[in-house]
């Protein structure tokens, strides 16, 4: 086993995410010095309406779950956190983002990771806006930063998806996936198939904390044209912004289509996909399909979703997540701080082109 | 990129599988240069029927698909074809292993692997006897040795399995998994559903290559056992061997139950699933099961395969193969041999602690 390392953490956004990080860092304390060698503080944490703290010494998880613990509050902003940690004399520094998706161009959230790469932190995000709408510059400025940019949450939470294509397919080319990857308008689907009606079906989901208070983004397909645009930018290495990906959301209309697709054995979903069409061209496409039973994607319901892969040499393979919650979005942040932590060891490993 | 590697290759087995490997090497030798870094020959193949060959030098693939190129055929063993292999000075050398599952005793394969070990070379094997009956003790031996042993093809042919557990989830503990690993039974009860009599659809699947000659170890149960085995035994660090496995096949009396299934909605489909019982304990199954169309495995159709991992913090997550081919098995180790090559710029990586 290698000498342990010392990371610090800055969080930036502390809302429901981050505080679930929180406590699973303090859950997995032992058995991340144990099985990676690794020593984890949270040395800062940002928030957009209740300031910001900042303590070189690292901050108590009771400090920073009890409301800030009383204190007083600073009010430096995010980028002055990152400051800040850019003088922590810890082995790994790492920006931890999980403020809320902006659907017009992905900010703050670019802001502040860039702000990380350019003190020399690692950058490690939840949000989707990044990778949807700045993943090659991104990628480019934290390899000549030379920092990692890790955003395993973004899609299908905690579930492998970016990790499955580059560290287990090592030979495989991807042309193209298609999938389920947004839970509230599966869910609501899922009610209309058996004939509830559309506001009551939305209005449920809010009260049991599925859909968002706000569930227009998930409902207009922006959620999932955001992770469309995320994937095809990693895994097909297109340009695409969510504002390139032909969208169709799910409405009022669709609860007749959902119940008469059921009734002939097939299944209404709002499928995401994207394929290679040229060399370096890529489509893109958000819109509720009627599939097969025998299709993989109709077996999913509720909080199950799925990307199917295809690929030149394995043809389709899938990844499934059948269960989905904030704490799985954690356990992401978590697993992508182990990954930054592996790669330590793995000076000059062999880069994977994406043709 | 770090500089170039060459690896010399010993093919033990020369079945279809190693047949398409020799094919696949030459369609990627200009991608693992340019990608990987690694230049491969193959160096000899041995086989029990048709003799051995050896050539330092490297042998010419038309040499080794030509019916070894109507040459004088030299009449030494596998394990005299390791001994020539040890002589090598490539940097990497590689014993790549596809006889045929022995279920008995999962031999001569162990027998080929360990040979392999102690003469100093990396193991990579597509037959599931070692795993399934000798995980343990060969995981142990390749390490005090220093080399790599490898096996993604054993389950579910080059889609990753136990990659995907060991690289991907880096801070979840299985629990169990449960799963369709053989596709001639899945092929056989989707037949007996719409009607086909038993005797016919095994038949149908032997002459269409799906099934073999020797369909039992298919239909008894054996090669779903033999899975069983081996992924208890790599992912719940279990000490199975095929026979600890709970089996019932299928047979000529399960077209009534599937049809029956069928018409209620439900679908018959051999399972295979172990569980943590209790620190140190797995129990393992394999049998005939009746699953509710909202389970994943039961929209598995002929070919398709599908493992449902039962997580501490991720839940269910599942991958499934939708097709399968010796093509997939083939691409399997050249999975392995670029896992193996990375694992070279990996000099200490934190090892992964099973509990």
């Amino acid at each position: 086993m290698s000498a342990p390392i010392r990371a610090d953490l800055a969080l930036v956004g502390f809302g429901n995410v981050a505080r679930r990080f929180v406590g699973l860092l303090d859950e997995c304390r032992a058995g991340l010095a144990h099985d990676h060698a690794l020593e984890c503080r949270i040395v800062g944490a940002a928030t957009r309406r209740r300031g910001s703290l900042y303590r070189a010494q690292g901050l108590e998880s009771a400090q920073l779950m009890g409301n800030w613990g009383g204190q007083p509050v600073a009010t430096s902003s995010a980028l002055q956190i990152i400051e800040h940690l850019r003088e922590s004399d810890a082995d790994l520094r790492v920006v931890v983002e999980t403020t809320t998706l902006d659907i017009r161009a992905g900010q703050p959230a670019i802001d502040h990771l860039r702000a990380g790469i350019s003190a020399g932190c690692h950058v490690i995000t939840a949000n989707k806006g990044p990778v949807a709408f700045a993943y090659a510059q991104l990628r480019d400025e934290a390899k000549a930063a030379g920092v990692q940019f890790l955003f395993e949450g973004v899609v299908m939470d905690g579930v492998p998806v970016f990790n499955l294509v580059r560290e287990t397919l090592p030979a495989a080319t991807l042309r193209g996936f298609r999938g389920v990857v947004n839970s509230t308008t599966n869910h609501v689907l899922t009610a209309l198939e058996h004939g509830e009606d559309f506001d009551a079906a939305v209005a449920r989901m809010q009260a049991e904390g599925i859909a968002e208070a706000d569930p227009s983004l998930d409902l207009d397909g922006w959620d999932a044209a955001a992770k469309t645009a995320a994937l095809a930018n990693v895994l097909l290495d297109a340009r695409l912004t969510p504002h390139d990906v032909r969208r169709t959301g799910i409405q009022r209309s669709d609860g007749e289509r959902a119940r008469s697709a059921k009734a002939a054995g097939r299944r209404l979903k709002l499928v995401a996909s994207a394929v290679r069409t040229a060399p370096g061209a890529v489509s893109a496409v958000v819109e509720p399909s009627e599939l097969a039973a025998s299709d993989l994607l109709a077996s999913l319901d509720g909080k199950a979703n799925a990307l199917v892969f295809q690929t030149d040499v394995l043809g389709e393979i899938a990844i499934c997540q059948l269960e989905g919650s904030l704490a799985h979005t954690a356990y992401a942040l978590l697993s992508d701080l182990i990954t930054l932590r592996r790669r330590q060891e793995q000076p000059a490993a062999p880069a994977r082109r994406i043709p």
